[in-house]
C-alpha cells in the first residue's frame, strides 16, 4: 500500500484486506467461466452463513440503494400500507423509494439520536394493517442502532403477516443478525461496508417466507433490472455451478466479495460480532474520556461498526477533518440534514477491527486526540 | 499476468490493460475523497469526447441491463408508442423492459443475419407516433451492425420529434458513434465492452433534447434507483468537483473506467475506430478462408469488434469451444435462442485491437485454425 494512503475509517467504504483488492484485480474473465461461476455459486451459499438464513440471498451490480428498489418493487404492490422505522436520513429515502412504487408509507420518526420504540411499533403495528415494516438497523447518518430483534418479536406478536425488512447497509458483518431465528423478512446490504469489498454490489438476503409473498403477487412487477422474477434463475444457475444470464454481472467485484465471506466465515461470525462491540466500546470509551458527546443519545442503542459524534463547541468540520486527515486518517462529515455541520462520523468496520494488530483503530483514536489538540480543544484527556 | 490466464476473446468482458486493473485495486477511497472526485468528474467529461455528444452522460453502478431501466423510466410514459428495431435477442429484452413501464412496443423484426431496412423504418414511422425509436448498434447475439446513422436520418426526415435511441453496449468504443452529429439522442452502454474497463458500470449519453423531454414528462418516474432526478444533481456535482451523495458509487470500477477512457482518448477516437475496422477485416477474411460462415448476411452490417460465426457442419460447441480454451482462448457460444447451438462469437474489441503487438488476435485466429483442424475440419485452409 502506498505510503500516501490515508486510511479509510469512514462508515464506508472500508479497508480492505489485500486478498481481496488483488481479487479486484482479477484479469478479464467471462462471466460463465469455469472459474467465475463457482466464485458467485459460493458467495451465495456464504451470505446465507453471514445473515443465518435458509432464504435466498441475491448478488447484484449496484448499490445498497439498489436493494431498497428491490424490496420496494419485489414485495410491495400499489396501494399497500408500509410502516418505516425512521431513526434519521436513511429512513427517509427509504421512505421515497417505497412511495416511487406506490406504497402508502406510515413514518414512525424518532428524534434524532433515539432509536425506535417497542411500544411505539406495537401501537403503529395496531393502527393497520401494514405489507411491511421497515427498519434501519445502523442509520449510518447517526450511528444509532436499532433493536430489530425487539422489533420483529413485536411484529410476531402483533402483525405476524408483515414483512420484516432490515436496512442493514450498515451492519451486515458488524451488528448481530440472525434472520431465521429472529424472523426477518428482509436484509438490504452493500459490497463495501462491514462485508469488507468494493462497492459496487446490491446485497441481500430474503426469506423463504418473503419469496412466497413476492410469488404471490397480484401485479406485475414494475421494474425490469431489480425485478427478482429475472434474479432467481440466475441466483438458482450460479449456486448450483451453472452458467446463466440475464445482466452481465461485476465480476472482478463479486471474485472480491467472495474473498472477503471466505475470510469472514473463516474468523467465525459469533468472533467478527464480539471483536466489533470490543472496537466500539473502546472507541466509545476514548470519546467519551475526551468529553465528547455521541449523536446517540445511549450506548444501548450505538452502532458497534461506527461512532457518530459531536463537535466540542468551537471547533468545525472545517478545522477537525483536514487535521486528521493531515494525520493519515479520513473521517466522514455529517450527513443528517438538521445537524449537519455539527458532527463527524468515524468507521470501525471489517479488517480495522477484526484484525486489530493492524492498528487502525488506535491510529484513528490517536489521530482524533492529536488533531483535536491542534485545533485548540482543551478536553478531558 | 499468470500464465494460466486464458485471452478473454468474447464480446465482453474484454481483456483489460495492466493499468487498468491495476486501478481496480485501489486502496480504499471514499466517494467523496479529493482524489475519487476528479476521477468521477473527468470520466463525464471523458465520456462526451467518445460519443462526440454535448449532451449528459451518466455513470451508475449497475450494468447495461440498467441503462434499458433508465431509458425506458425516464423517457417513456404509460401508454406511449416505441419502435424497437429487432435483430436479435437484446432488441426483445429492451422490448420487455420498455414494456414494464408501460411502453405500447411495436417490433420491428429482421431475419435472423439481417439488420433493420431504412425503407422498413420509415414505413413503420408514418404508421403511427412514436415517443422514441431503439436500435441495437450491435446485437452482440447475432453480431449484426444496424445503420444507426441511417436510421436517425429517416427519422428526422419521418418523425423529427421521435428520440433516438441506441443500445450501444456492444458498439460504444469500437464501432464509430457521433451522437450530436447524427442526431442520437440516447446511448446505453456499460464498461466491460469496448470501453476497456471490468463489468459494474451502467454508462450512458443523452442529449440535451432528451433531457429536455425527460423536464417535461407529464407523470413521476416511476423508478427510484434509476431516476434522473436523483443522479443529474449527481453528475453535475462530481463535474463541477463537487461532493455529492445518492448512492455510494463503484469507487474501484470507476477508477478503471477513468484510465481506460484517458486510454481511448489519448489514442485518438478515429484512430480507434480504423484500428477495429482493420481487425475486423482481418478477422473476417480468416473466417471467410476458413470457408465458414458469418451469421450476419453480409459484410456490409457485420460488427467490427466482434464476429458470429456458424460450425461448420459436423463441429459442435461442445468440440471447437474446449479445443480453443484449450490454446489459451475464450470464446463464446451462441446467445441467439432460435440458432443457439449453431454458432460461436469471438470478441474484437480493446486493446486486443488497438495495441496489436499484444497478438491477441493473431493468437485467437490461429487457435482457431488448429481447434478446427483438431475437430476434423477440412476447411479452406
Amino acid at each position: 500500500m502506498s505510503p500516501s494512503h490515508k486510511l479509510c475509517m469512514i462508515p464506508g467504504p472500508i479497508e480492505f484486506h489485500e486478498d481481496v483488492l488483488q481479487a479486484m484485480a482479477t484479469p478479464a474473465t467471462s462471466h460463465v467461466a469455469p472459474n467465475f461461476i463457482p466464485a458467485l455459486g459460493e458467495s451465495i451459499e456464504l451470505l446465507r452463513k453471514v445473515l443465518f438464513t435458509s432464504g435466498q440471498p441475491f448478488i447484484i451490480a449496484g448499490s445498497g440503494t439498489l436493494g431498497w428498489d428491490m424490496t420496494a418493487c419485489n414485495l410491495v404492490e400499489a396501494g399497500d400500507d408500509v410502516l418505516v422505522c425512521n431513526s434519521g436520513y436513511f429512513g427517509d429515502r427509504f421512505g421515497e423509494c417505497l412511495e416511487t412504487y406506490g406504497a402508502k408509507v406510515t413514518h414512525l420518526r424518532v428524534p434524532i439520536g433515539e432509536s425506535p420504540q417497542l411500544a411505539a411499533v406495537a401501537a403503529a403495528l395496531k393502527s393497520k394493517k401494514f405489507k411491511a415494516i421497515t427498519i434501519t438497523h445502523v442509520d449510518t447518518s447517526t450511528g444509532v442502532l436499532s433493536d430489530i430483534k425487539g422489533i420483529a418479536e413485536v411484529v410476531k406478536a402483533e402483525s405476524p403477516e408483515t414483512l420484516v425488512v432490515v436496512d442493514g447497509v450498515c451492519s451486515v458483518g458488524s451488528e448481530e443478525i440472525r434472520m431465521d431465528a429472529w424472523g426477518i423478512d428482509v436484509v438490504v446490504t452493500a459490497s463495501q461496508k462491514a462485508l469488507g469489498a468494493p462497492p459496487g454490489l446490491c446485497v441481500m438476503g430474503v426469506s423463504e417466507r418473503a419469496i412466497g409473498v413476492f410469488k404471490n403477487r397480484k401485479t406485475p412487477v414494475p421494474n425490469y433490472y431489480a425485478n427478482w422474477n429475472r434474479w432467481l434463475p440466475i441466483m438458482n444457475a450460479y449456486e448450483a455451478r451453472k452458467p446463466s444470464y440475464f445482466a452481465t454481472p461485476a465480476v472482478q467485484n463479486i471474485f472480491a466479495l467472495n474473498v472477503s465471506l471466505k475470510q469472514i466465515v473463516a474468523q467465525g461470525i459469533e468472533k467478527r460480532f464480539a471483536l466489533h462491540k470490543e472496537a466500539s466500546a473502546k472507541a466509545k470509551k476514548v470519546i467519551h474520556d475526551l468529553g465528547l458527546k455521541l449523536v446517540p443519545t445511549s450506548l444501548d442503542h450505538a452502532a458497534n461498526g461506527m461512532s457518530a459524534v459531536y463537535y466540542p463547541e468551537g471547533i468545525a468540520a472545517t478545522d477537525l477533518l483536514p487535521k486528521l486527515a493531515a494525520h493519515g486518517i479520513v473521517a466522514a462529515g455529517g450527513l443528517h440534514v438538521e445537524i449537519a455541520p455539527k458532527y463527524f462520523r468515524i468507521g470501525h468496520m471489517g479488517i480495522s477491527v477484526t484484525e486489530p494488530e493492524r492498528g487502525h483503530l488506535d491510529a484513528t483514536l490517536n489521530a482524533l486526540k492529536a488533531s483535536l489538540a491542534e485545533c485548540g480543544y482543551k478536553g478531558a484527556l
